[in-house]
């Protein structure tokens, strides 16, 4: 373990050499910094607001979110307290809540699209069940979706090929986002079997450039799903409630069938969703889909909860302002050294790559930079710029940053 | 709506008139109470000990135990301390805290033929993972199941047809529970392309009467496993903790290769785990499996105060003790009035069914004489005997049931 070592890192290290031997590879799945640079700590302590801390006691302002579900801040009191407050009577019962009627009314209100919603506890929990249902509806079998994105970590959906056959993936064919000839040809070579085409609002592949949708492309889709009688599925698992309030392409005037949710629906707590069109409600009741801890009601709570702050606050200009001086800040930096860089997707949940980086040695040396100066981001996944993050907090980034280009400079 | 109005649940009434609404069919999964007797109610709002409270204010004394997600009772205050502890620090942070590592200790540690853990949200998400395991382990494609068996409501285990497709379930051979020569006859079947046999420690099929292993089908499936190098699961979802504090098969010395758990593990926080032997470890590294509320530390912390509470009070002897009561007590009440029943299961997993009542009319009379007695069972699940009944509680259900048989009589 010694590769790891390091005097910052000395409980992180202690804690790796005892995963190793209980845990496979000492971690599985997308928090594994196995190949992050050397600098990241594997296991976290708390969280305070646009702050973290790792089990050493290392603070960093946060980039990450954990990933996505963290929309307001680590810890937000408004959420806390409100699945504290739902903890102290019941969690996980005989049958729900009354907060999942609220929740369900409050989700639909909010996203255009949505006459009725389902709940469960992971964001391929949601696009797995927008396939069944897209296949009850229709009947038929295909399901369109773009090269290289990621939906889930089910056996139809997993981007590791271990462990699944072939038949997981039998009826699926792929398109390129933003390439409705593209669709057009995958639409041809289905027939008359197409249930649905599942699409993110933006093309959010890992370790690429992140894109964003050409509205034509969107209205494209709404068009080949209307006339083949189809389900448009889109995946807002990861940009829902961070791109707009409601259905991320309200802002494009396109109307999905089914809409996927996970994240940051609950700022942390663990909550999937479905929300779809009235004429899909049969066929969602008509599939057999549930889950021991599916109508939990704390985190049902604390989803509510962080819909009123989202409206309250109106958290997604927050983040966009705050995102706009981050990009401006980075985009300055790269630019004063010559460093070519590509700043790519919303502001609130940017990406960067270092021009010809094809083996990320850059985009490492700016990260483990980032890292030991106490600024938690990822070289190859897209970034999160939370509501707590404030002026103060983008200016300590870009402090951090400055010197992260210079080692980047160094390195040549 | 009026057919389901009663006086004493209005509140239930309204909840569920706006459920309708924005909710397909109202509700969807196993705690949809549409098929139930008249006199449920769908909408539950607290818990505390083995007592539970509808949102009309209507008291119950527990026996369904949130479908078996609560082992030690609802709102366990050591469980909850130690939950509100861990959320005071974070729970859904950039990576795991170092209570996945004591969790994957404590679980090793506790369940016999465990060398390792990781950890998910759904009892779905384990038992999927282990059959992608035993694929990747061994390079095949078969898997074996029990037929009506329930392994979860992913597509290729899901007890519902509409929207799932063939090919989900293009690799399942089915054999009969408790019959060896079945499985004998499914793995000739599959020839050389055997991943795994997957089984439940009990027969626990919907509205059937409960079966326990016989052992020398136990101790075949592993026989079998070991000559054809195929692995054998064991899904402890449903049963894991309730039968024995390691795995369910550890009085039967029979050591499964995988093992899926989750319900009970974490006294009713949303938690799933796979435990597995040594040398499925590669295989289980290579598969990619996450999801964004996999880490989270929240339900960890209260997964291993409910560990040590289990050891600490002996929760499995306690259980046995009272429902070994409860069993008695029913026994005697049926037969002073001469109803034929069959009491089934582990007594701390108990069920009662009526001789030849196979459209469950007697079921649904006794059951719906117990809900309005105050008395939560479910006439066609199995019921879950908590640690925090006591022999008040049996007493007083008791009083309840005499009553429910005396309906039944009069129903004849």
């Amino acid at each position: 373990m010694s590769h790891v070592v390091e005097d910052r890192l000395t409980t992180d290290a202690g804690l790796r050499a005892r995963a190793k031997k209980v845990i496979p590879g000492g971690l599985y799945g997308h928090q594994n910094v196995a190949s992050l640079p050397r600098g990241y700590p594997q296991f976290m302590s708390r969280g305070l607001g646009s702050h973290v801390w790792d089990v050493d006691g290392n603070e960093y302002i946060d980039l990450m979110c954990s990933y996505g579900p963290v929309l307001l801040g680590h810890r937000h009191a408004r959420v806390d307290e409100a699945a504290a407050r739902q903890a102290a009577e019941g969690d996980c019962q005989n049958g729900p809540s009354p907060r999942i009627v609220e929740l369900a009314e409050a989700m639909t209100a909010t996203v255009e699209h949505a006459d009725w919603a389902i709940f469960s506890k992971n964001g391929t929990d949601a696009t797995t069940q927008c396939v069944t249902i897209a296949r009850a509806a229709t009947g038929k079998r295909k399901i369109l979706v773009a090269a290289g994105a990621y939906h889930g970590a089910a056996p139809w959906c997993t981007p590791g090929p271990r462990g699944v056959v072939a038949e997981d993936r039998a009826h699926l064919i792929e398109f390129r986002f933003n390439d409705l000839a593209s669709v057009e040809a995958a639409m041809s070579g289905a027939g008359d079997d197409v249930a649905g085409i599942v699409v993110s609002p933006i093309r959010h592949d890992m370790g690429i450039d992140l894109e964003l949708p050409d509205p034509a492309f969107a209205a494209g889709l709404r068009g080949l799903c209307d006339r083949a009688g189809a389900a448009l599925i889109l995946d807002d698992v990861r940009c829902g409630l961070r791109l707009h309030h409601g259905s991320s392409w309200e802002p494009l005037g396109v109307a999905p069938d089914l809409s996927a949710w996970s994240k940051a629906i609950a700022n942390g707590y663990a909550l999937g969703a479905v929300l779809g069109r009235e004429s899909l409600a049969d066929a969602a009741r008509s599939i057999y889909t549930t889950g021991s801890f599916w109508f939990a009601a704390v985190s049902m709570a604390a989803s509510l909860a962080t819909l009123e702050v989202l409206a309250a606050e109106d958290t997604v200009a927050r983040t966009i302002e705050t995102g706009t001086m981050l990009r401006r800040g980075l985009a300055e930096q790269a630019s004063v050294r010559g460093i070519e860089v590509c700043l790519s997707g919303p502001v609130q949940m940017p990406f960067m790559s270092f021009a010809g980086d094809d083996d990320f040695s850059r985009a490492n040396v700016f990260a483990r930079s980032a890292i030991l100066g106490g600024v938690y981001l990822h070289p190859r996944h897209n970034w999160f710029v939370s509501g707590a993050m404030d002026e103060a907090d983008v200016e300590q980034v870009l402090g951090v940053t400055d010197n992260a280009f210079d080692e980047v400079a160094r390195a040549g």
